[in-house]
């Protein structure tokens, strides 16, 4: 079975949720799923893995999301669902735009450090053919960009920023992020660095912050 | 087998040159699994298609690069060459730092326009066990970075670059000039582009060049 099917499958069969308890084993699962990624440093694990942490058996975790993929999914849209409330919260904030867009490059930074796997895990599903692509598409990348165009917007307004198209500005500021996060083996074998440090992180951070906010500016604040 | 083991195995396999025809026949090899991974946007091929390609047979591949992975490693090798034969020619110009920084943005942006498998291809390749990938950083990465901490000092002592950490350099440029081409699938589903133009891989080089330019610039020109 392609990888196409199986994820249109896991779109299919992913079961209902049933009350407290079951909702509490949902989460048991994707935390499971989460923290093994992180030791392993990869999304490649089995379902006998996250039977094996949670002491749940395998037929819970087919009744929840179907198959692997599914519980994949059901990863993004958990992390997607966190990042777009922090979008939301960051958007509604009566502070100027540059200070908002600090805070939005910092958040996307930690979101990479925190949860290294979620740049491995997107490519792998948008790969998985259209519908996947689009799904992961409309609950992870349009509210982002929905977010960006409004700043942009509002910087604008605030004669602090001066106009860019908003669909290179995406691409730049994400590629930006999350690339020293996608190549820990540049990183390692290039660099010398064997982990990023909270220390480095903040560095990166910071370094992506001034060279945006100064690009973008016009001068006035 | 696993992939570490295959491409380890390639390393040590690899036949050598012989002669004209031999390069030749080599060369017609490269081209062929170029030409199909940019056919078929994807750096999954078989060894057939390359023999059905070029009308050379299978063993004839086995004794030129072992296998596969061998053949992948190759085109990086060959590719790399290219790369830094530009990235020495543009160092050697007689040129500010400010307008080498524009060129060799450009000319990141153009590699990944014109090669669309070279991303896939690094990673690909970066995650098949140390060896493997201490050897595509040899080849492909250290010479950028070699370049790019000779620039930044230029524009320095120039008085026209303010000083920033190399590392972060490195990333946030690589990160910014190749997401755009990384993430098709996000381009079709969220901004409606179906396919990368001359046009918007200009426009999304000139958005590069001028963010960072002016996010490094000291003011004085």
């Amino acid at each position: 079975m392609s990888q196409t099917d199986t994820v249109a499958k896991a779109l299919r069969s992913r079961g209902p949720r049933k009350g407290t308890t079951s909702a509490q084993t949902r989460l048991d699962l994707l935390n499971a799923a989460s923290e093994i990624m992180i030791a392993k440093d990869s999304i490649d694990f089995s379902l006998s893995e996250i039977c094996l942490r949670t002491g749940l058996s395998a037929p819970l975790i087919q009744y929840h999301f179907g198959n692997k993929e599914g519980l994949l999914l059901a990863i993004i849209e958990r992390d997607a669902a966190r990042a777009v409330a922090q979008l939301d919260a960051l958007a509604a904030m009566p502070t100027s735009a540059d200070r908002k867009l600090r805070m939005h490059i910092e958040g996307f930074v930690k979101a990479y450090f925190r949860t290294p796997y979620l740049n491995r895990l997107l490519h792998y599903m948008m790969a998985s053919g259209d519908d996947v692509a689009k799904r992961v598409s409309d609950v992870f990348v349009k509210p982002i960009t929905v977010f960006q165009k409004n700043l942009l917007d509002q910087g604008v307004a605030e004669g602090i920023f001066r106009p860019i198209d908003p669909m290179c500005f995406y691409f730049i500021i994400v590629g930006a992020c999350e690339h020293m996060f996608a190549r820990r083996c540049a990183l390692q074998h290039v660099f010398g660095v064997d982990a990023i440090t909270d220390e480095i992180r903040r560095d990166y951070g910071q370094a992506i912050m001034d060279l945006v906010l100064q690009g973008i500016s016009t001068g006035r604040s």
